[in-house]
């Protein structure tokens, strides 16, 4: 199909170029920028030696996200959630999909009773928010691990493996990785997923308004992810290496 | 596999029995009480003429959602919405969810600058109430457009196709379709599905909180998922020749 | 006054069908549908081992009400009041009715530090929903002491005699009884009467919004109430019996 | 019953002191300080040239109230209505019976296309505020239409007859008119009459929260409501007379 | 500048009639009427023996201040907080005001673990209410430590010092002291200050929306609030000696 | 005096390191990030085609501001304000100035019907977020408006002059420029002090909560202001001239 290109030139299997730096405020326990191109979340991991009232003295932690963006992150400037009173279904759904990816690679006894909270907030937005801020928070979730074994509080990691996240979809007939905002706002069928470094799916949300997937389609986009996760855990592993 | 049951003595790949009354409530152009074993929803259609601010003087039509438990659905009283001040997370979500579905059959220029609401509140849960609203929704739709068709107010139907939904999720190890509440609560992985009557997946939601799913698992869980809604796509039809 | 019809041809001091049908719904400790006429309410009971923080350490226990109306069981659709992030003053005025209502015939010593919530839920209104509810409220609630007292958590019934509403009001001239949406909305003066079955009083609201009662009018607008409670009386006695 | 005594002293059918203060505030088309003994109300009627959207071209007027209470009227000190966030059930109720009680003696088409409100803020609080408001608010809403007149907004007065409320109850067995906070709190039955100058009734609200009202009782406080409202008419007739 | 005239005529350096009522509701441990001119705040000060979260348990109390204008206080009706749901910016901005400025008196260890609350309420505005809260809330506070002391329950007073505060602004050209409405609403420039009687600032907040403030005009500013400063502080003293 | 030193070590006059950098996201019509230390703004501007209702038709612009904190900015965690559910005061109350200050700086009728917003969210804080934000949205301002004019929508700049903030205080008993949170924190008196580049003060908000400033105090501070002004004014034409 020689005329199918996409509006950012790249190949169909091919991410948009991966930055993650780690330290990136001061006060975090662990504090992350990820950039999957144009898109810059800010992922910072606080630590808090407290539960939530479900878990008290159960001797278990917990690990929870919340989202936001900020008013101009966007082509057109959005109400601020804080001034508008309460935070909209979009939000809540991106949060709670962070928590629960997070949570899939750790072990709760483990981290003892602790809460870590990490906070994803989009400065610069250009489609896959919610997969750049899981696979951002998955390393500021460690350094704050790292942290806490540093100060002794704790004696083993309760990280296994690792997590990250990327989108798919079919563009103009044709299954494609990593979807800007030019793409996905075109494109009639998206799916981020969720996996571990296992090979594992941790979340699969497919969305088709309007153009329903075919079978044959959706392996496609299982298969494009997967290769997408495997590059993003070897971003991942090189970002904590440094 | 001698030794696995489900809790319901069901076949791994057996639905609970499905009812779809429509004509339950007197006002509502739609309202069908959906059950799929104990779990109740009544599904209402409202049409309105106006549409929302985004669509106004487009010549095009919406359909949206709202989605709530009543407080003592479940077997432990749940907190009023109404009263708390706010929906949640999970609420905006189910209701975000049926809208999207919904409007995956339904031509919306052909519904002229008109409104359906479908209302699902859930009388008595144990499992699946997504899923069945969804699958009761398609029906008190289906009476909607008719109510406007029977007073000449539309000429065609603007929906094509039809849609439903249900859960597939690994029980012990097995994949098993359409878990009730004992399954739900005691399960690793488990997603829920909307198709079309073409064969065609509308939306995938896969959540693994702890137990990644294999790609192998996956597939087991989408040949069960086609034949569930093959099924539920009958029910609904009988219905709708009633 | 030979003209004089009621909408639904019924005589003056005549109520609708009342049906009351106990375990409407599995999960709570009581669930009762009341159906006055068209009104169709569903009354749940809750019971939960701790009081509000006015009462803890008294010995004392409480119970309390909670009405919602489903967006469709109306002409129109109404806003979702979760959706809309409040209760509106007459949800809470008629909330707070229906639970002063069943405190009269409760003795809270006797019921130890429980709570029993009643949750109103209309899933059709035709007029009255306020009167149906604290009527079949009585029963659920009655239901809810009587697994109780089932599973030996209380040794005496804290219920004393039994608590029933109706509403009267003077349509077109003709004082009558138990008033239909068809009457209500076309009603200079409405009266709800709360009754305990030894012909006392426990509420009284009479509106006359524009018309005021004469003293005629509003004695025979009691006497019509109270034969409509004795009736609501039998019904509920009759539905206890089964 | 010589032993019988109320704690103010006065005789069973007597009103505590009445005094109507207008001009209290500059700002308000009508403002009225209201005292029924050591219950001090301040009630301004506001004058804007528009109705609420259901009225709007219709050629009607609106008459509403809102209430409130000072956080250190009370005899402890209750949270900020503004600073909670939201108005209680118990406010909710007062002011909407405060304005169904004064359209009562408005002809809204004389009034026009305009909205007159009612504010009735408790400076001190000895039981009976909303009577107390009630009687106050008549006055302030007179007030207002002859402002309206002086100015030739309209050429006759859409206020006919007058409007006066006041509580009564049974208080150790007797029944009194004007119930203080002393008796109130310790008082198992009371009611609250608004009545018209013609003698008719336009609100009555009963409350037996543990002790159901006879119906020889209910008579006695009719009774003692009627003098007392009449007592009150005087009071704001040479109130206004001034 | 014989032509300079304020719409009151007073002199530039001369404050409106200034008048402190005490006892004036009676539940309030202290309650004051201020009234600057037309300005005319109540103010209470209501003792309550716990502290906030953040204090528990130091031994230390606190004091805050929450304000508020009646609807109707103003020229126009403005939108009662408690029904829109929320406090606005300028309210909370000046009860945080008020809170720190009486703060600015008290030593709270000697206070003891109790909260004075000043619930500062407007009942007519005519410019410069702030400022009148807070000379208010000095006597009200004087009077709720008299009541403890009274009560023995402290042994010393905690206050040391008197708090005071006055508007100044730059009108038409000219420094002047104590802006009323009219002047406040056609002045570029005013500044409120809060002064102790040690002739120290507690507070300055100077606000040029257009016209900047030069050094000058400060200088004479500063000058003209520390005369007006003297002369409330010796309105406050007579008010205590009564 | 020897002995004194501040925690940074800087000299009492002295700035912190100050860097503006434009173009720091790439959506806003102007955005900066501005450091003061390790302060971290990021102010965008956004240029919108409307105005506020009550200037509608008037021929002007407006300019406003919204503050916020990323959760994780500071030492501890806060809470989200979008989550919370309400802006607390303090962000109110600094939004509030963050705008004032850039209004005294435009020429509203220039502008035309469009309103600028800025937004400045704190990435890190360490004490002077507000005097920060103050100084870098003047300079996404600037860039918002050579936006409109690259475009031809306004003929003339409306910007006249420039505006910065700084916070001076007494630490230690000295008068210092540029506090950080180390002396914020442990600091009887600070203010802040919005200037423009003509000299002129346009607000100035002082607190001494405990210890009043003495009037050659005040002195001191603002000679210490009005330096700092003067070489942040130098820093905002560096950026603005790159």
């Amino acid at each position: 199909m020689t005329s199918f290109s996409r509006p950012s030139g790249r190949a169909p299997d091919q991410l948009r170029p991966v930055r993650i730096q780690r330290r990136y405020t001061r006060h975090a326990e662990g504090s992350v920028l990820v950039c999957f191109g144009d898109t810059q979340v800010l992922c910072t991991a606080s630590v808090e030696a407290r539960v939530p009232p479900f878990l008290r003295g159960k001797g278990e932690g917990w690990v929870t996200a919340e989202y936001g963006m900020l008013p101009r992150s966007t082509h057109t400037r959005n109400d601020r959630e804080a001034a508008r009173g309460k935070q909209g279904g979009r939000t809540l759904e991106i949060q709670r999909l962070i928590g629960r990816a997070l949570r899939a690679c750790v072990d709760r006894r483990l981290l003892g009773e602790r809460t870590i909270t990490l906070d994803c907030d989009v400065l610069q937005a250009d489609g896959g928010t919610r997969t750049a801020a899981i696979t951002g928070a998955y390393v500021a979730l460690h350094d704050a691990v790292g942290w806490l074994m540093a100060r002794r509080e704790i004696a083993r990691s309760p990280i296994f493996g690792a997590i990250a996240a990327v989108s798919v979809g079919v563009y103009r007939g044709v299954p494609v990785l990593d979807l800007d905002y030019a793409e996905d706002s075109d494109c009639d069928t998206d799916m981020n997923l969720v996996m571990n470094d296992g090979g594992g799916f941790i979340e699969l949300q497919g969305t088709a308004e309007g153009h329903a997937f075919r079978r044959d389609e959706l392996d496609a986009l299982l298969a494009l992810g997967e290769a997408g996760a495997r590059a993003l855990f070897g971003a991942q592993q090189a970002a904590l290496a440094e």
